[in-house]
């Protein structure tokens, strides 16, 4: 293995490919064996979840995520690095999040994990205190009538577990998290109380974006784990009398100023056109945002350190993208393209890593059919990979203000079953990332992009 | 959602599909819907690795192994539920598990992390002291002559990186665990240490079956971790005349009788066509053989109790076979064809999950061209289920014996990139099994049933 090993160095090593052109196959054997053998996707995202592992916009730990980035890409040699101006909203947790249950009898009351769901507005200090009505849709909510009136609305719609993909079973969970105070409020409630977007049954509340709307009141809204939900149904089956209290410190800040994280391979041949590729850089400020989006964000610097191990100078510009903002504004998103470093250039791809570090099975693409059947083409070097699933999709919030203006988006599309067990939450931790799994899914993308910088699409 | 599901109860539930003869994707997602509503198999998991956490052959936790599965099989009402005795080997690991690496200065002994082999020879107590050659490959160790004379040879070969499906890693160097007594027992060595099979860099052992040959004296074998074997390495180059203590106190007593344990549901139109689906009941004493082999027997048994709950009789019979003995002899997979209760049966398929119960990805079909297109025009149907991989592969170790006799062989393909970071080790533990990736590789295998069943290949 030693001999073999100094062999292969010695037949491909040369970097730019100073002999023979080398042919797709080549390139996405050589990704995967640098990839394989030195990556550090894994060692990035340390890095990132360490000192930084809280990073929600507009707080410390996002200025210093900003500063982590930034350095990791200096540190590699990538050309360059900058950050670009983005002003983000700046909401709060504080320190009192609070939530009990009581019967009417003289049982105490029973704690409740719960958080704030992000942008929620806080309580009075000592917290709500109202009868519940638990409903599962927006439709079972407006026929109570008066029976919400003054109610804190409880939401316990699951996420339907008999989708396979659990993508799927989120997307028809959680207009319950994100439009379920505003329901709550026209209908009279006081309160929102979501059951937690997760397929796994523990009691780990699991945060999120929420918003309101002009002209309808704003009332407080948090999530409750999936025991703590069953547990409340329980008791206001056997006693529809009972009450919760909840309280609540979170508050909503004045902007402040944050910013996109960007590095680059400069195209030897087309410079201008840019192939982006990245993740969000906020997380919420629970857990340490490790596979959301931690494992996005190191993917997206791993795909240039891994071109520039491999001894890639790519055609056109392939450049790593932090979005801020994802989670509670997307500002980062919207800013990007409309920056005034963008002038002159011509964006040909957008790839985003925002479903987890997990082992990437293929790729979904958000473009016209002939971009569909374009990396089709491709499949059998992605097959090469373990990752040959390349099917019409979406490709990722970030890169979406790119795609409406026709950029063709590819979203890195890894297994799924437990993503949601860890997002939003005290779950989502790098010790639930495998570093085979991360590190492959970043070895996907800079096939990807290489690909596409060489052959256009 | 509450009446949708109502609903839906109400048009599908009754058994035996009273009214239109449902399609196959019709039975897909029933599959789908009983196995993520209602599925059983992390339960299932959960008592024979709590009941029986140690179940190597010819211990009382195989014993208990045999009567949990055989118990979880009646409690469902299956036919026909009973065991075939097999007679297995029994080998102990004992009490002394210990080695040492001593430099040749004055330093402390450094402790290692360390197991025996599964059938390796115990040591004399006190243990072997001894010089230590590091080799690769069995090429090097023949090539180092005299040296090796008297030493410990330890094997420093890992697997492979580089190679995205971990299988291939294993088989790359799995040599160095099986047959690595042998070879250093011909080169003169008096004991074989191995670098653990895993890609993972920690400090856990992983041990597995090691042989010996008629004619070759017989030497005590054992592995250590990933780390060891890196410190080890370091040490040898830095201190060539460093020695390694090594006392093991494991041996193999005699045969014992244990049994196979197996559960049906009859076929309604032809009852003597069997279709296997099974695992391996026993498993190394390292951990709890969570994903190694627990998974693929509750997976068979649930299988089952899937098929049960759609109200699906099958016009063959399927049936579910825990056998004995994979892990150290397969004397079950061998004794299962010709044991007396086959007489008039004949086998149509086996199915086999010893791959851990991670996300399946699809089938690799061990039998000829005919069977490997007919299995394809199913992809669809298991596309439904993310797992619509099907390619032409190995079924699995304990049936081969059947597929020797020409028996359609088929292996769940799970993702495997964590798989040998578990494997023969203590890491091998039900925490390291996701519950739905787990209960869908049940719903694949029980659609797989369920087609060949009703269609033949």
């Amino acid at each position: 293995m030693k001999y073999l090993f100094f062999l292969t160095m010695t037949l491909f090593a040369a970097p730019g490919f100073a002999g023979n052109h080398p042919t797709h196959e080549d390139v996405a054997r050589r990704l995967l064996s640098a990839g394989m053998k030195d990556g550090e996707a894994y060692s990035l995202l340390k890095e990132l979840t360490t000192e930084a592992p809280h990073r929600l916009s507009g707080s410390k730990g996002a200025e210093i995520a900003v500063q982590v980035t930034a350095r990791q890409m200096t540190q590699r040699g990538f050309a360059n690095v900058h950050t670009e101006s983005v002003v983000v909203p700046r909401w709060v947790r504080g320190l009192v999040e609070r939530a009990q249950v009581m019967t009417s009898g003289d049982a105490p009351p029973l704690d409740l994990s719960v958080c704030a769901l992000g942008r929620s507005i806080g309580t009075a200090k000592g917290g709500i205190i109202a009868g519940v009505v638990e409903v599962h849709s927006f439709e079972e909510l407006k026929a109570l009538g008066e029976k919400a009136k003054g109610k804190i609305i409880f939401y316990n719609r699951p996420m339907d577990p008999e989708l396979p993909n659990t993508f799927a079973a989120y997307v028809g969970a959680v207009d319950q998290r994100s439009r379920g105070a505003i329901e709550a409020a026209k209908a009279g409630g006081v309160a929102a109380i979501v059951r937690s977007m997760t397929l796994a049954l523990d009691d780990v509340p699991h945060t999120g974006a929420m918003g309101y709307q002009d002209s309808v009141p704003e009332v407080p809204a948090a999530a409750i784990s999936t025991i703590g939900a069953n547990t409340v149904s329980h008791i206001l089956a056997e006693d529809p009398e009972s009450q919760v209290t909840l309280e609540l410190s979170c508050e909503t800040m004045p902007d402040v100023e944050s910013a996109n994280v960007v590095g680059e391979l400069r195209g030897s041949e087309r410079p201008n056109e840019i192939i982006v590729v990245g993740g969000h850089l906020d997380a919420w400020d629970k857990g340490s945002g490790a596979h959301d989006d931690g494992s996005g964000c190191v993917q997206a610097i791993e795909v240039l350190n891994l071109l520039k191990k491999a001894g890639i100078t790519p055609k056109r510009t392939i450049r790593a993208v932090m979005f801020m903002n994802e989670e509670n504004g997307t500002r980062g998103a919207r800013a990007y393209p409309v920056a005034p470093e963008r002038k002159g250039e011509v964006h040909i791809a957008a790839i985003e890593s925002d479903r987890g570090g997990f082992a990437p099975r293929g790729i979904s693409v958000q473009g016209d059919s002939t971009v569909v059947e374009r990396v089709k083409t491709w499949q059998p070097l992605f097959e090469l990979l373990n990752a040959g699933r390349i099917e019409e999709g979406y490709g990722g919030v970030d890169i979406q203000p790119l795609a409406s203006q026709g950029v063709p988006a590819f979203g890195l599309d890894p297994e799924n079953h437990r993503y949601f067990d860890y997002h939003h939450s005290d779950n989502d931790t790098i010790d639930k990332v495998n570093p085979r799994e991360l590190q492959m899914g970043a070895i996907v993308e800079a096939l990807l992009c290489y690909l596409i910088s060489e052959d256009g699409l």
